[in-house]
């Protein structure tokens, strides 16, 4: 007998591995079809072995240039007053595997990259309640996550936890939070349980998984995670000027078709993406089917919603011609901000939102 | 016929080849006789092949967050009223050699350090020339050499100009000088002809051969020879942050015995060398020749000259007994800073003061 398809139960398509020990899987971007990612699907970044903490014995420090420092636990936490906030995040080396020259790191794609609803506690309320001293500046994330490196970092500080600052503007953002929840259900082991930091509007990195301690500090932290790593370059007087990754940068994906497909020719097809950016809104999709001479504005669907993204499509009469044909996307925001067309090497292996070349075969 | 001695010129002994293309030297510690080190025998630290610049031609550029940018050939640069340093220049690197575990550069044993008189215009003239704006608050100071990097660097940023920056308050000591002369002489190419920077009391880095610019900036620089090359880590709460190496530690090297010398049994045995520190004077030198377990003071020699070098002695009864011994020397400052016996590992592969271990055999 035959199995029929409504004998076999849906599945998600899996997670591409990129890496294993530790784990680093990719959502696979052509298969995007709705708003919010599923929990399953939604990336996975760590740097170090996934901590096994358990919610009931998990306490989080707040220290620092505070004047009432504290820790609280789990069950303190989620009975405070909490919020939703809606957040893509983006991992800042997504779109590595498009860099020409390579670059080392994670040989991303398209999809270290996701939508979720996350809930819990705004950071702001946390460090209302420790009370700012007058000199804190910055506000250093800490998580469990903690281990050494090897090669090819030469001047690695031996075994370190995974940790990023943000400064005081950007902690006090009331959608910043420590949260508890992802699209409604607790965190699973490797999105941060029981407690992560969600930083909507910048990369994923800020976004510290396995909270453990809130440090704010009076001088401007320059830990390995913002210095060797996800950090790029900015010129001062021509000079490169080291600067750590923070706000997302615009850019639109395409999902469908997916790179090297092959589509029919002289038919229509629906080319289909997202688009999204760090602190503003997409206002502009623009498609090119011709390897980028011709453009052609996209039709935004949906409405935008604040540090989400949005997708779009556009209705491409394939040609009748058989051969190799570049498509592009490429997305404006609000504040003018739109993608180059080429990589600014600079920025080395993170911030990667230069327009992409999705070559398909038309047959 | 045989050649006698007398027939012979005297020569001094080679500096030891670390590294060609381009070129690092190192002065053969041993040797040490004279408080000025001969210019033929100062230790040469490049990172990209040595420019070929002509005094006549060459131009300085003062720009950035100044009311006034202008630019000076050499010839207005000597009519400048001069002034002359004494200052010891020591690698960071310096003792690399004899680190546990190794770390990745140059392998200096213990003489990439020197002592000579500058001669040049105070920075602070030409930046009084130039007006600093209110918002000034670093220095960068930008060589002629440039180049590329290679792995181990994951991410480097191209070709890039030697920079380093000081903060304005080190920058504006009158003893910062944009030199042209070294003991007297025009500087050798391999030293900075025509002109560099000597920043006493701070490690060799600082002092930027081949000078080129001075930018004024208004922020803080992180060039990549103050985050990827020349930092340490410090503690922030716990966490290593990467701060840029500036002040020369307080240290004593021993010249003589050198490692692994034979010295003869039951003798007395004059050990000699150098003490110095940053910003200070060296006030004691003390003497181990059990490997650590007592401690004599040395004599301290001559005069204390600020941001110098301090020689002294120790008289040795060496042991009746033959075998290996251990000779040890630590060197305290005047504001009570000792060298540590043990490495302190946030270091990596910089600043390496600790007290170092010179083995003889007793014959």
């Amino acid at each position: 007998m035959r199995l029929s398809d409504k004998n076999i139960a849906r599945s998600f398509p899996a997670l591409i591995t990129r890496q294993t020990a530790p784990d680093n899987l990719e959502f696979p971007f052509p298969s995007l079809d709705s708003f919010l990612t599923p929990n399953e699907q939604f990336f996975v970044r760590t740097h170090f072995e996934v901590p096994d903490l358990d919610a009931s014995r998990w306490r989080l420090k707040v220290e620092g240039a505070v004047a009432r420092p504290f820790d609280l636990g789990y069950q303190e936490l989620v009975r405070m007053p909490a919020r939703t906030t809606t957040a893509l995040l983006e991992c800042s080396g997504n779109s590595r595997v498009f860099l020409k020259p390579t670059e080392l790191g994670i040989r991303w794609e398209q999809g270290a990259v996701g939508t979720a609803h996350w809930t819990g506690v705004p950071l702001v309320d946390i460090l209302d309640r420790a009370l700012l001293k007058p000199e804190a500046i910055e506000v250093i994330l800490e998580g469990s996550d903690k281990g050494g490196f090897h090669p090819p970092h030469p001047k690695t500080p031996g075994v370190i936890s995974y940790a990023r600052s943000l400064p005081l503007d950007k902690a006090k953002q009331s959608d910043v939070l420590v949260a508890y929840q992802m699209n409604g259900e607790e965190l699973s082991a490797e999105h941060g349980c029981p407690v992560r930091a969600v930083v909507p509007g910048w990369y994923g990195m800020a976004s510290v998984k396995w909270l453990k301690r809130i440090l704010v500090v009076d001088r401007p932290f320059r830990g390995f995670f913002q210095t060797f790593e996800y950090s790029t370059w900015l010129r001062q007087g021509g000079l490169p000027d080291l600067v750590p990754v923070t706000e997302i940068e615009v850019k639109a994906q395409i999902a469908r078709p997916a790179l090297n497909e092959v589509v029919p020719a002289d038919a229509n097809y629906r080319v289909f993406g997202a688009a999204w950016t760090g602190n503003g809104e997409v206002t502009t999709v623009e498609v090119s089917t011709d390897g980028g001479e011709n453009w052609t504005r996209a039709t935004l669907l949906d409405h935008s919603v604040r540090y989400a993204w949005r997708f779009w499509e556009h209705c491409w009469h394939t040609p009748a011609k058989a051969g190799r044909y570049t498509i592009l996307a490429r997305a404006t925001d609000d504040q003018a901000r739109t993608q180059p067309m080429e990589r600014d090497e600079d920025r080395r292996d993170a911030v990667i939102n230069h327009v992409q070349r999705i070559v398909v075969l038309v047959r």
